[in-house]
């Protein structure tokens, strides 16, 4: 055991954080636009100025290797700037206005003007999968940051040297850039007590949080429960069933199987896109493809997981599944080596027995998947039919498929927040039209998303305005 | 007594109409936005041709008197026709896409189309005091309808047969129109377990209410409860304080005073954006100000209030009210007279003894609010601070007033949904600028409105398309 460098905050450490947080809400709100994108421009120079070390460090906390981390960095440092624009040109404000008809009968219409100001002080609970790009300076911070929300990140218990690496970076940059010097904070805690402290306290106004369903159910009920209940975001993984019709499977079999594994042991499947099911309706197709999934795995190599709490509850997900199912391709793991090595595993079962178990639906965090073999369309039909919210949906269709996938589409639509037309979920591109959420249990409220560019709107509400002069005093403020 | 016309629906009628909701989700939210649109015009068309019967009628279960309810009746009109707007228009959608850059690193970008699909069953709980406007067809209904989302309102007991006059003629339109019979229905129910199993039901995916405080916070942890929560919104009511600054109190107080007379009064101080608190600070302008008030007070008319529910809670917080602060203006209530008849009373309080109790701080539903007197400028911006959320603040001064005024601004501005510089809270002009809510406890989210063409918002969620072929299947559904 490593000594043990960041200590659990106290208490009153959390109340000192989240009252200075509200403190200094009114004057971080009112810094002008581009002084808000000179910030997050100056952390996104630090991150790169910092890349080398800060991908060393994260990789000795995480194991994702450093290419993966370089990526991430590439993509946290795009969103950094994404959020700068935003910053610098308002355009969050969403201003709308209506003149006023002092002669509009029955009665007079006063004039209104309508701007989105920020909710208040963000706590942000970043993901263990993610030291980077969900973690300290992610979407979550950046857009909070952006639209003038003071914010608190609870640090990754697992990387909290990385977490405390990109703290001090931001703390430098509000130092640099003249920002109210309680605008970022970071709060370390291993304890569940403190994330609770976080959600409950009465300066939080809003929670951004990605982790386990467990744990974002559990928080937002506290969240709901407070004298003041706040809106609580969570992002809890999915299932991300991947449906493949049977012209697909026929005509691109071996491609898929490839791509399929692929996408399962990405990252060692430590991604809240990983393809849990893979779908697929008796026939022709259903053997070979099994065939080069097998070859396929079996050219995997071996990863080290995140940590070891990861590690665990992938080898007890997976002994569960192992215990009902047949497994299909890879090998059983040892839970007892050091190394928390992980080997890819396929499982499969019959579209009836899915139907029947529950225990197959929840998410195993690690690289594992299960093939789903449905007798008949219409079994393939009742299973998405019977899907829980999730963050993605695929489908894979030739264009003799159309008719199955005509049926198909808006069952799994109404049901997820991304849909792939071909492809395999995993990689988000933090964009305008980016959309990570979707239905319960993927996330608390499926009308927001916790990457891209409308995430700020979580941390913002409107205000309107009403028969203030067009001069003077009102307009000043 | 008169007879129970609209006996409370079984448990069974309860689930047939969620049932039946959910089935009819898809065939409704398939049709074109032409369709929609004429669907709601239709109904618009409906309640005009109607429109002395609908009056007749809700002023006798109302009491609320022919002209308001000529008023409110057009109003709700003119929302069915901008909604009919939105849904022909499709802008609810709010289309946003990125191109695929397949040639991007280090790796490709996917092309995005992110739209907004409908959410699902809505579940309608109106007030009961806008019989018309937020009852069975108001912004609620008719922004749910309007992107697809199929409706189930739960009729107000105390305006039963309003409420089934108006879904009558909802009902006559889904015919007229061919949309799907279930697209819209109606509950009735007096017992709270019937508003319960309508929030709890598995098939409904948004609430919307607007009531009592009590009544929302209870439903809301609910709807958080549920083995699925959904979105529960709520507007509850609130003190929408009025801070009248020096100059201004000396400049204008006789109009202020009738002005804040008439808003208290109207329609028996019946109405959410009631101002139920002024604030002024000791000076010259006081004594004057509050003359002026009993004078308005004296020419006001008492009142026939909505209902005896509404009549006994009225009495029982004035009683409170009464115990412990002075009546400056009109006189207390006789509670055992049947005509249900309020009289307008105005309240004192020292600054001080405001800031020390919290029972002053309760919403008081009828024609009474308080005269907060602030011994100086310091106890009148501790009172703003102090403040809970509100719908409204308003803000009376005169140039001499700036610098309090400039101090006072953020701090009501962060406390409220609207902010009127003069002027008196109460009435809402429905539009793209509107924004009915405000921080809890006005409501429980207080990024969305319950009036105005962004109503919509909260019955839909984005989704985002990925990697979708620009022609064929994927683009038919």
């Amino acid at each position: 055991m490593p000594e043990k460098k960041h200590p659990d905050a106290s208490p009153h450490q959390i109340d000192e954080a989240m009252e200075s947080a509200w403190s200094c809400f009114p004057p971080f709100r009112k810094q002008p636009g581009k002084a808000r994108a000179m910030f997050l421009r100056d952390i996104a120079r630090r991150l790169e100025e910092n890349k080398d070390q800060l991908v060393l460090l994260a990789d000795t906390e995480t194991s994702l290797g450093h290419i993966r981390l370089q990526l991430e960095l590439k993509r946290t440092i795009s969103e950094l700037e994404l959020f700068a624009d935003l910053a610098k040109s308002e355009k969050w404000k969403e201003r709308k206005k209506e003149p006023s008809e002092p002669n509009r009968k029955p009665i007079p219409k006063p004039a209104m003007q309508t701007t989105n100001l920020p909710l208040g002080p963000v706590v942000v609970i970043g993901a263990c999968n993610f030291p980077f790009a969900i973690s300290v300076v992610g979407t979550d911070t950046a857009s909070a940051l952006a639209v003038g929300c003071p914010v608190v990140v609870k640090a990754h218990p697992e990387h909290a040297r990385t977490c405390q690496f990109l703290a001090d970076l931001v703390e430098q940059s509000l130092k640099e850039t003249g920002m109210p010097a309680k605008a970022f904070q970071l709060i370390h805690g291993k304890e569940h007590s403190i994330t609770r402290a976080l959600v409950e306290h009465p300066r939080t106004a809003c929670v951004a949080f990605t982790g386990s369903l467990e744990g974002g159910k559990a928080l937002n009920k506290l969240a709901c429960q407070r004298t003041s209940p706040i809106p609580f975001h969570a992002e809890m993984g999915s299932l991300n069933p991947v449906f493949v019709l049977p012209h697909a499977l026929e005509d691109n079999g071996e491609d898929l199987a490839k791509a399929f594994v692929a996408a399962v042991n990405l990252f060692s499947g430590q991604m809240c896109t990983k393809p849990g099911l893979l779908l697929l309706i008796e026939g022709p197709g259903v053997e070979p493809f099994l065939g080069w999934t097998r070859d396929a795995v079996s050219k995997t190599k071996n990863s080290r997981m995140l940590n070891q709490t990861v590690f665990k509850n992938f080898n007890s997900i997976t002994r569960d599944l192992a215990s009902s199912l047949n497994l299909v391709a890879g090998k059983k793991n040892d839970p007892n080596e050091n190394e928390r090595s992980a080997f890819c595993q396929i499982f499969e079962t019959k579209g009836r027995d899915f139907l029947k178990s529950f225990n197959l639906r929840t998410e195993a965090f690690g690289p594992a998947s299960i093939i789903v073999r449905c007798q008949d369309q219409d079994e393939f039909i009742e299973i998405a039919r019977s899907m829980e919210g999730s963050l993605t949906g695929t489908i894979h269709a030739q264009p003799e498929d159309n008719k199955l996938a005509t049926r198909l589409l808006p069952l799994i639509e109404s049901r997820v927040g991304r849909l792939l037309w071909d492809g395999f979920p995993p990689g988000v591109v933090p964009g305008i039209a980016t959309h990570h959420g979707g239905p319960w249990p993927a996330t608390t409220d499926s009308r927001h998303t916790s990457i891209g560019l409308f995430g700020y709107r979580r941390f913002v509400r409107p205000v309107c305005r009403q028969g203030f002069p067009s001069s003077g005093l009102a307009q000043a403020t």
